[in-house]
């Protein structure tokens, strides 16, 4: 940490100084009553390392997220959040920033109506109860579209299972976004809860495989990939 | 631990030993695709603290628990679980026992027909999803109710938000168990997810009223009355 501050100061291993950066990550929580919830298995290593990366290039760091068995990263600002609406209200209060990284597997739906009281078992033999689910807003889309005061580079995950990259450039398009790191989570790669990603980065130049590395490594090859776009755009 | 190992060798504080004990702790989780699941906010400190106070008095104790950021107690067999059906059947296997304390917080209901690949965000303006549910089965009331092969003592634990201990004798009867422990989590108490507790122990002989207690000393208390209970017995 002090050498870290150290380098901080004097702009040494700081390509990022001066910029502000908003990552999000976790799980969102939905409530359905004051017990139980929808939860999601996104263990928030990806975007909890992408932060700490960022905040060691320089950058002044929010990082806004959900429910995590992890500590917070040092030298960020973190806001602890539950549902995909705190997130997202969050997340506009943290702008305005230059760099935005939505790592957080947010949930697309909570439930339509959440039960003031627990909601109480029926008797013996009575119908199991239905849920029904409202939309979630958007918050990749909610924030790469803003007319005032969108970030300069606004970056989205893509959890796919097939046509890993077809799909990301896809979802690029969609949501109105800089780049896309799409990754593979079908079953056996092991990426939800494990330590390791394979990525492939979409931008507006076409995809970059990149290859298997940790999490950490992922999130240092970010950190310098942004410092590269900036540096580029600066000179 | 070595004190504690050597007053469990020479039989010193040990009012369990020679004891089997089966204790259940924390929530359960349902899948509802790969990826999203229903949980509950138990965080499984009261039924750590049971299992770990139960292999102090000296039983030999398994705990089956769900999905917690607790480490596991010393000297404690441990067998994680998710869903309620795994749990019914990860407590059948530790029969038998003298004792079985059920202090998790198992999902009344489980998704209807989980799917077996992550449900897709429907197109633009599709329709929102609906989930139907299916009927858990209860474990107190299974294990309480075996014909051959039900532990002596079976324990219970009732949340209310009202009418504690009333509800909790009726739970007692409902269920066939032989205590309940009654614990009011209603808003405010800060029960869920705290560190203290305020029981109310039914019994065939009617209800004792404890003091407000921390967790563990709940834990510490029930395993000294569980030792009571054994004790009276044998003599």
């Amino acid at each position: 940490e002090i050498v870290a501050a150290i380098e901080s100061y004097f702009g040494k291993g700081a390509p990022l100084a001066g910029l502000r950066a908003l990552v999000t990550s976790g799980p969102t929580y939905e409530a359905i009553d004051p017990v139980r919830f929808i939860g999601n298995r996104s263990s928030g290593k990806q975007g909890h390392a992408i932060a700490t990366a960022l905040a060691r290039a320089g950058a002044a760091v929010t990082l806004v997220c959900g429910p995590v068995a992890l500590p917070d990263p040092a030298g960020v600002k973190v806001v602890r959040i539950e549902s995909a609406r705190e997130m997202l209200a969050a997340c506009e209060s943290a702008l305005p920033a230059d760099i935005a990284v939505f790592a957080a597997a947010v949930a697309d739906w909570r439930v339509a109506q959440e039960a003031p009281q627990k909601i109480k078992k029926p008797a013996e033999g009575g119908a199991a109860p239905t849920l029904s689910f409202a939309e979630n807003p958007d918050i990749l889309a909610s924030i790469a579209g803003l007319k005032q005061g969108r970030p300069a580079l606004v970056i989205g995950f893509a959890a796919e299972t097939e046509k890993v990259a077809e799909h990301a450039a896809a979802k690029r398009a969609r949501k109105g976004c800089d780049w896309i790191l799409a990754n593979d989570v079908s079953a056996g790669t092991g990426t939800f809860g494990g330590d390791a990603n394979t990525i492939h980065l979409v931008t507006e130049n076409g995809t970059e495989d990149w290859p298997r590395l940790t999490k950490q490594q992922v999130a240092e090859r970010l950190a310098a990939r942004i410092g590269d776009h900036f540096g580029k755009k600066t000179t």
